[in-house]
């Protein structure tokens, strides 16, 4: 994988904490670390670009157990990302030209309706690695994956199934499943899982190569998530989309939880197709505007589409003569018009990345990261021998180009218990049924502050547990 | 069609508008009668709840023309509705509770984001004459119209023909084309055309449902808009629902130019499928949330489905355990988690129309088009013999049972001069190739004076136009 510097070192963060650490004369582990951290993080400035959750703001918090007015923890960014200050100004903008233009705001004002969505490709397509007109801007995560299954799934008698991971997203799941019914195909048998080894959390690459080599013959499309949503397992996109290609499959990513978080090269690396949704690392609020990536190697290839007004040449779209003149790629399978609603807040985000580089943020989140599974490990580790106190289990992998900057936790006591005394402590963060929760300091707007926030509340909320 | 009392009637607007004149003592011609009518009009009041645009802001104004500070004449909520008032509000709180909030919208707050659909479903239901849990708000109306398409036209060898109107909406055209396609028919053989008899510019009914009983046994979907876009022609959708049925086909509409303009009765006339966008007489802005029409009979049917984990029941939605657990009907065909920001222009408008109803604003429609018709006939005839003065030509029909509120017009010199002089003049029309003006009165929103000031600008843009 091309990844930035520091990440293809092998050298492990908590390496580079313990040395910078030393060099300041303190413990990782003391809260003025944490504090030196932030100060020389070139990127600090960059959460003042976004509207940060009072800790008496949380509808959980207990005002009796923190401070009000301080920020909140907030380790959601894999859920829903903060909202950018930049929002309110574009959409008041929007609601403006609605005002004052109607219909005219169509082709007129600061971005036309009719050509919103073009506002938000290209800086997305840089996030993704990808030439701008390999990216479209429309609809949700699970809409465009079905879009792009109907033109890259096309099973044969031979070759039908679709590989997913055992685990994947639910959405997925039933995406993938109504496929191959669709198609006339049973999931039980077209529907290949892949599954980590007995007493592993998570999958390793090697396994699923061979996998696919064993069973590529018949595997027509091989969907994986960029990074999993549930272990924070960062995949090996570049092998397994050569493994994929080496055997006649086509491969697609659903990068919900890899955009904005993990550095992407979906066009060198030859990805077929990908989706992402942008209200997590991106930003953009619920249900906010989904994303849709076709190789350009396909831009011209003749596939099953299902298609819509919008895939019309704008050149010609209006002429209404219901003569299709499609857009090459995936602009081709733009289907309605775009909702300038949802293009601005992803705008404004969008603002705030271009303020960086994916390699610079990733370059923070690996000792962000790092950081607090530094902390996890020194203070709540699986105890020696038959002392009894609570303890908690990483199971997304210590290697950071294994990972995002999502660490699922689980825990010696009922997760239940944990989750609502982090909760009463002004932590946001998300429990997975059935057994982890997940936590995911984002570069753009977490501090090292916030990670040894957590981690002391993770403390307090665990002895509570207990109680 | 149950129609409201004036409109069945079947006593034409113009005499009701003739003997109100006469009642006022004064012709229907005179700006006085539009005033009059202004002011016995109960539902004026909601103009108010809207943005009206002003003359001096419309881009293509010429200020030498108009007073700038008049509000504009717009005639175009058939491709654009205005903006309610209540928008602004709504999204200040969408904003303000990710702002606060973060992850905790989704299920708190005053709509949290997980269950926002269902904040606009049951208005939309009355709208379109529907159980609530027929209808679901979601996606844009031409990715609906796929998802339905895919439940709902299922070709066979004998039975995969589509029948659509000859001058179907593009998109709707291209819809329709790639779904025969993916079937692996051909749009040349599967695809049906209805025409208007030679030297007719709309359909009728009788030569739709002759078509139907001659060609139906090779149809398998049927699938018209409500509202014709181009001739503003408003189908007889029982009749046609009913004749498809006959001969086994499923019936389906495209209401993008119904909704919110006809009135509606979805489940009684036993409607298969439906789908609408929401941005016209709905007035949710552009690329606004769109609906989506399963009819109850259809709830529990085994039919093949393109399918995301919004459409798993909401009970157990979040076990996340991928087994599937659907919920019936139209809400099983959710796919991805809907937009806040989307729901809320389109509950600021329903807000609007809670304060009436369809049958009321429709008894007004048929009055204020039937005057816009009157004042066109009455100004701009064809000449008898050889006069030469520019006349316009309504291709709508003039029955109000076939029509919305749409007029659509055909002009006896140059279409773009006359389209250039009306802008000039402060009037939002729309033109649509090849040949019409469209003009949509609102009863939302527009007045008698509008389409009393309207008629006269058409006028001087005639003659402009001639110079
Ligand atoms: C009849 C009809 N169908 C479809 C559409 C457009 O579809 P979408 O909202 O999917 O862009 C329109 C838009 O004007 C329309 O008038
Ligand atoms: C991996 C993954 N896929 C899909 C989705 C959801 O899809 P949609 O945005 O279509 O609701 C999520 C949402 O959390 C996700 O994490």
């Amino acid at each position: 994988m091309a990844e930035s510097a520091d990440v293809q070192q092998s050298r492990h963060p908590t390496d580079v904490l313990l040395e910078k650490a030393a060099a300041l004369g303190c413990r990782p582990e003391d809260q003025a670390f944490a504090v030196a951290m932030d100060t020389e993080d070139p990127l600090r400035g960059l959460r003042e670009d976004f509207h940060i959750p009072k800790m008496k703001d949380l509808p959980p918090t207990d005002p009796t157990l923190v401070c009000a007015d301080d920020d909140c923890v907030y380790m959601c960014g894999n859920s829903l990302g903060l909202q950018p200050k930049g929002v309110r100004k574009y959409l008041e903008q929007d609601l403006d030209y609605w005002a004052r233009y109607g219909v005219f705001g169509h082709f007129e004002g600061p971005r036309p309706w009719a050509l919103c969505d073009e506002y938000v490709t290209e800086q997305s397509a840089r996030i993704v690695g990808a030439r701008p007109e390999e990216v479209a801007c429309m609809n949700g995560l699970t809409v465009n994956l079905h879009l792009l299954l109907v033109s890259f799934y096309r099973p044969t008698s031979t070759r039908h199934k679709i590989l997913i991971e055992g685990k994947a997203f639910p959405s997925d799941h039933y995406a993938m499943e109504s496929q191959i019914r669709f198609h006339g195909y049973d999931p039980a048998t077209s529907l290949l899982l892949a599954e980590p080894r007995p007493g592993e959390q998570t999958l390793r690459t090697e396994d699923l190569v061979s996998l696919i080599k064993r069973e590529g013959d018949a595997i027509a499309a091989i969907v994986f998530s960029g990074v999993q949503y549930y272990t924070g397992q960062l995949f090996d996109m570049e092998t397994i989309t050569r493994a994929g290609h080496s055997k006649g499959c086509v491969v697609g990513f659903d990068l919900a939880h890899a955009v904005g978080n993990a550095e992407l090269h979906l066009h060198d690396w030859g990805v077929d197709f990908a989706c992402w949704c942008t209200y997590k690392y991106m930003n953009s609020g619920a249900g906010g505007l989904a994303g849709a990536f076709v190789h350009e190697k396909h831009a011209a290839a003749d596939m099953p589409k299902l298609l819509g007004w919008w895939g019309h040449k704008m050149s010609t779209r209006f002429r209404m003569d219901n003569k299709l003149d499609l857009s090459p790629g995936v602009n081709g399978l733009r289907v309605s018009n775009p909702p300038p609603l949802l293009v601005s807040p992803l705008l404004a985000s969008l603002d705030v990345f271009q303020k960086t580089t994916m390699a610079d943020l990733r370059r923070k989140s690996v000792l962000l990261t790092g950081y607090l599974e530094f902390l996890i490990k020194k203070f709540y580790p699986k105890p020696a021998g038959t002392a009894i106190r609570p303890w908690v289990e990483i199971i997304t992998p210590s290697d950071p180009a294994q990972r995002g900057c999502q660490l699922s936790l689980m825990f010696s006591v009922p997760i239940g218990a944990v989750f609502t005394e982090l909760e009463r402590r002004g932590v946001a963060c998300d429990k997975r049924e059935p057994n982890v929760l997940r936590i995911a300091p984002a570069p753009l707007y977490n501090s090292f502050s916030d990670v040894h926030r957590f981690v002391s509340l993770l403390g307090q909320s665990l002895q509570a547990a207990q109680l």
